[in-house]
């Protein structure tokens, strides 16, 4: 269901010729009205087009139509890339009688070739026809590459809806900033009706915490996007953000990004298992977030979690190089309750319980820095011979 | 020859029993007289109690003697880590008939363990009866943990003579700050007659520069030190910073520390093929070399290095990330002379002619942000599925 469990919006996935595989590439997702709309985008310097024109088209806070290609990220290609991008958006437009600005356009794939856009604009007849109020599965099949398979999640507050699914295996270390995350594409969907303000607020409180707090390789992409539409189906009064109502409804978006955030991770290359991070006593929540994610981005901590060698030395190191304010006096690591790190001091005595913690498919590392109210948690994933033979032997 | 190719150093490597293997772990080295010596040592929050008695020490600017043990990295330690650095020093300054503040300290090997200090001082005697003019091979063999082998470099200029060491194969990412480097050790000497404050200048601008730039798997150590000790056995007039004899000078100990560093990249773990990343027309030099650094520490570069896959959209990735100042535009990349981004534009054309520039075993990959006059030259390797099986395998 995902993207469509909220009522208001139609969704479709199709193969249009853009991979060469020959599997579903081209995604479109349409609001029954003009949908409130709100994201959050990577910023790294080479952001690809599709992302720039998405940002300068969700600034109106509205949109009629979402059309992601998987294939070509649309990224490292210049003015041409700018022109695709725009071309693919009056095309979807022109089908659906709106303005090409009231279409958000999303790529994803390899960085460098540009999109086909004969091809993509010759599957659109196809894809539209296939729009379903039942179509958010074949939407969220539509927008993979790498992954292992799609990533899904519904949540329910009070007469609300909400919907999402995710992509993204590799590539992934996303610093997200508003209207403008891997290559994360992440999409969610509410009937709530939310004014387009409001909607920003709930990106970045409910949304943008979780996915700035996943890591798969440290690897920023060009692509990474977070899309939140609310349709307004549902009915009732506007759900503000400050309100009891906004809050409720801002719990239940969260719930589907941590959702989808340990299926990213669960599903990540060549992840064997996944590593929760939770870190508390920090300065503040951003810096404890950045500890967090210094532990579970360090190749030496996730190939320790890889072969299930509790080595409290690297959680240390990594701590010690996250660049925030601690006391390594007051530094505490627990691995699902071992406690492995006290007062900053190494427990070696704790190696075999810790190791025994190690074995499951989750790993719960607790982290208390002890000088702050500050906590976040992280989501992120071991190290295998397997992440580089896929990222050393194909090209992604 | 190392580190005793320069007059007026003397210098042993022995097996005091701290490795399990019963290989050589506890290294000496002595000048005939009071050395000038300064250094530059990790700024990781974790740092060593090695780390933090040798700042303490190195503050006078002179050293009777430096000792390293290798397989406890006395970090994760504690206070009596601290206890057990200070020992340590007494010991050797005993021996010597010196105080304690003239003895550095480095430590290398696992996280957590004490060293086992009654051990080491009994083995002293050894290393001191063993304390040889020709003893700079031995020293630098002692000082080894996962490496390969020694990596062992020595230069000339005038009159002087340079030599250095180093040891370190994995969580090699420096961010040395001067008095305050993976376990990086490094030791440089030089017979120029060279005060404490110019000494502190060369190793600021001639060392820190070359180790800063030098990225295994972007974990920096608890313990990395880089030492320059200069004993004055050439004779002659004091040679200062800014003079010709200091430039000349610099440039020697510069170009022990690229050698060492090709050497650290050559040997790091897993490494098959060497990456140097030259970066020009960066808005300044910290800005090149972070830059580089992004670049050759990316794991999607490295596997792509690895897997001789000229993939130029991980390199734009990478830059777009780094955080530094760009206009993708204005950005050029070439592989071994072949242009495979050109004003921001992935040239997919390129391919196959970048394939081959790979296959050698040293890639060398420019960039040009064509933005300023900041220069930077960047030493790193790929990352293959060994990396993986070392780490997760087997405890360093």
């Amino acid at each position: 269901m995902s993207v469509t469990f909220p009522l208001g919006f139609r969704a479709s996935g199709v193969a249009a010729g853009l991979k060469a595989s020959g599997r579903p590439d081209l995604g479109l997702l349409v609001p029954d009205g003009p949908a409130s709309a709100a994201g959050a985008f990577t910023t790294n310097a080479f952001a690809a087009a599709s992302v720039t024109v998405t940002k300068e088209h969700i600034a109106a806070g509205r949109a009629r139509a979402v059309v992601v290609n998987s294939g070509q990220a649309n990224a490292g290609t210049g003015a041409s890339g700018l022109d695709d991008a725009r071309a693919i958006a009056a095309a979807v437009a022109g089908h659906l009688g709106h303005g090409a600005p009231e279409v958000l356009v999303c790529s994803t794939g390899v960085i460098g070739p540009r999109i086909p856009v004969p091809t993509l604009v010759d599957g659109l007849p196809k894809a539209l026809a296939a729009l379903d109020d039942d179509g958010g599965d074949a939407f969220a099949a539509a927008i993979l590459t790498t992954d292992l398979g799609p990533k899904l999640s519904t949540a329910s507050w009070g007469p609300y809806r909400v919907g999402g699914c995710a992509k993204g295996a590799g590539m992934i270390a996303p610093r997200l900033a508003p209207h403008g995350l891997a290559t994360l594409l992440v999409f969610i969907t509410t009937d709530a009706p939310v004014p387009p303000g409001d909607l920003t607020g709930m990106v970045r409180e409910a949304a943008m915490p979780v996915w700035n707090g996943v890591v798969v390789d440290g690897c920023q992409s060009t692509n990474d996007t977070v899309l939140l539409l609310a349709s307004g189906a549902a009915g009732g009064e506007a759900v503000r953000a400050g309100s009891p109502e906004g809050a409720g409804l801002a719990e239940a978006i969260h719930a589907v990004c941590e959702d989808l955030a340990r299926q990213v991770v669960q599903g990540a290359e060549g992840a064997s298992k996944v590593l929760v991070v939770q870190v508390d006593g920090a300065r503040d929540a951003e810096a404890a977030r950045r500890a967090g994610l210094a532990v579970a981005g360090s190749p030496l901590v996730k190939t320790a979690v890889c072969g299930g060698d509790p080595n409290p030395g690297r959680i240390l190191q990594a701590l010690g190089d996250a660049g925030v304010g601690l006391d390594p006096a007051r530094t505490r690591a627990m691995l699902d309750g071992v406690v492995v790190v006290d007062d900053g001091v190494v427990d070696e005595a704790a190696a075999p319980a810790a190791a025994a913690a190690l074995a499951g498919p989750e790993v719960l590392l607790r982290i208390d820095l002890g000088i702050g109210g500050g906590s976040a948690t992280v989501f992120g994933c071991d190290l295998s011979e397997e992440y580089v033979r896929i990222n050393a032997r194909y090209r992604t």
